[in-house]
């Protein structure tokens, strides 16, 4: 088996170390990460110039560009056959709700997913980041899982692990993604030489975190698994549109 | 009515230019876009650095961010009311299929709904970018109709526009986003002191380019209106992935 | 006689309009700037990727790049001749001492001049900017002092003009470049996340601001006109540091 | 003695790991250097944001910013007292004659110095990259020289090492710098849209790389160390253009 490992930290974050040493007995894994922290980049991808690839001494590869990028460049023009999955992570901080839509982390999972390859992206919901091992544990579980039992269809799964140790951990459960109430406001600060700039502010509270979510299931200590797909259409709509319009 | 314009390729694109005029008239219209071209930047959030807002000569404002920092900093940090309407484009170029993820346009658009904003995303299909006239005209009546009918739930429209003279519009469609094959490999070139770099390659054919679908309609000389949703749960797999777990 | 503009502020500051004005009528002008705010860019040269030249409707041309790079750009790959002279600014703010060697608006002069051609580098003096038009009357009695009378040898100037009315101007002396104590320290400051982060400081007070120097001839409302070279050598440490090898 | 580090190819370069090893048992070592290749930046400082300080696994920081940024805050900013020296490099590629200003090793080191430390610039001369260690070797004696006797000026050394085994290095020598030809002109390349974009091109040939400079030196197997200056001022042409404005 192999498996392609990305993440939107950069190369050099403990989270992806921790995977490629949970998963290095499961198969042959590649590391193609950005060269820098690029959280937030969402499904980013960089047209106006070309990505370079490099390699560190402990094997990783890095390139100038976002976690879709270093999927992409490794799976169209570096790998000599498609790998059997894509790992991204171990993301510090959580990938839940509405928000999923500006990862990186999860982007990297979806470029695979597009490319055709079984993806799987994986988050540790904590600020502190104490118990990458337990989510390095989980991951392993389901690249394991996978590997023995595979899933016929196209699958991206999105997994959020909470930052305890593995064994508080009450289970893993399957669930649709919450919903945040609205960010905060961007935050005022003034540069030393007096100009406004604005930093982007917090994401918004869970508003819908009702059991079901991923926000629960991870509030509760359970491990959540939500299945992905990537048809924004919003087909509930169609026939109203279609009213509206005439 | 206040209007929110924004983009990708930049405040200074004319697309933009021509959605100002042609919307001029239906409300009060504040331009906040890129300060340079960010086609590729899906829904990248800028979050290691804070955001300049500037104003040119001609009142438009511009941001050294992505289209999402754009409408995220008008609506939170800029505006005193929310907008009644943001509108983003006018793109050069097709937001059509799977694509759709990767296009800072829709994005843009995509921001102002998660902030509680009726968004409309439009874009011009073709390479030669001629007919900027049709689509502006195209956006002007969509504008036009949500204002004197507005829709009561919250609503995301992504909208394509031949690159045609506007006689030759045939009508408008509301459709499902079409299907691409996978995207054409990197491209290697090397630079001038040697070193080996990949250009992401050029996007897939249409795959699934059936009756219903945002291609068949540009095809046919229709404009194209996709009502979207960003919840990426794959519904219909949670009970296969449920039973794959246990 | 054909003039290359180019500056580090961006092809839409103000600086670079009033000055692509004032040569207006001395020569045929071109504008080749960069397409954002590159202040402090120094002679930062962009070698990991390459760069796009785009025109305006007005007729100017940005870069993705630095001011380094459009004028090398403009001079050896888009110019069918040598300009007779390259002009940099107007610089919103001063570039006097040893501030000098940051400065984007001087590095554009300065690769002007080293592809061998004259090079004159303007800055106003000020933070509010208000008498650019005082900056770009002294530019153009200099350009078309250089046209009237060449100078023979290669030259690159570096001029700034102090942020008056050009009535109160007193006169233009030839200066040497002053000297800055040191930079005040990096300013510390919080993101919305929580981390620390640093700006760089306020630059340092004029240490050597005496007579025959920029800051004392602008301190005195007299334009300051010093003549750069770019040979870093410390001739007179040669026989000590020798000395001290031995 | 305590001794900081920077270069501009990022502080996973091996040329900083050599300098780090060969320097520790001389000092307490800090290495504060670039999270990406800054090749080619000169003395550009980073003022449009903040900047952010990492530590890696082995004790290394790296910072989102210029070489120069790096080295001004770890001075301003980030060390209790200022470092006895400042030292950069081991730059893979010559740093020698006028392209000394586009440097970012040079700029490092610069910054030192303008903060009032003694600077040492390294760089190891061939594309190949073979012997780092000799360069290391060289900047290995020439701290220690200067632990044991201090210059009692302020000092600038950029220092230029043959890539070849250290028994074939035939001494150092005090040079100054030595003159290039123009730079190439820049090499049109297509993107796989399209579009024209330019590589900035290779560096000219060397014009005065007579004896005495750093290229005569470095040709014939010796180290070269120039002693630099920051003070651009063309004091040889001060009354000349006093001459021409009158």
């Amino acid at each position: 088996m192999r498996i392609l490992l990305s993440n939107d930290d950069g190369y050099f974050a403990p989270g992806i170390e921790h995977l490629a040493r949970a998963l290095g007995d499961l198969g042959e894994i590649t590391v193609v990460a950005p060269e820098r922290d690029r959280s937030g980049a969402s499904n980013s991808l960089t047209l106006d110039r070309p990505l370079s690839l490099r390699r560190t001494p402990n094997g990783f590869y890095h390139v100038n560009g976002t976690p879709t990028d270093c999927v992409h460049l490794a799976v169209t023009g570096m790998l000599d056959t498609l790998p059997d999955m894509v790992v991204s992570g171990i993301n510090h901080g959580a990938n839940m709700g509405d928000d999923t839509i500006y990862s990186g982390t999860v982007a990297a999972a979806t470029e695979g997913y597009l490319l055709g390859v079984p993806a799987l992206a994986v988050s540790l919901v904590g600020k502190s980041g104490q118990h990458f091992a337990t989510a390095a544990q989980i991951a392993r579980q389901l690249v394991a899982r996978f590997l023995a039992q595979p899933i016929r269809e196209p699958v991206l799964l999105n997994v959020n692990v909470p930052d305890v140790p593995l064994s508080d951990i009450r289970g893993i459960k399957v669930t649709r993604l919450g919903r945040r109430h609205k960010a905060e406001p961007v935050v005022k600060a003034q540069t030393p030489r007096g100009e406004t700039v604005y930093w982007v502010g917090a994401a918004g509270e869970a508003a819908d975190a009702g059991e079901g979510t991923d926000f629960h299931a991870v509030a509760n200590n359970f491990v959540s698994v939500t299945p992905l797909q990537i048809d924004l259409t919003h087909a509930g709509q169609l026939a109203m549109i279609e009213g509206w319009m005439t």
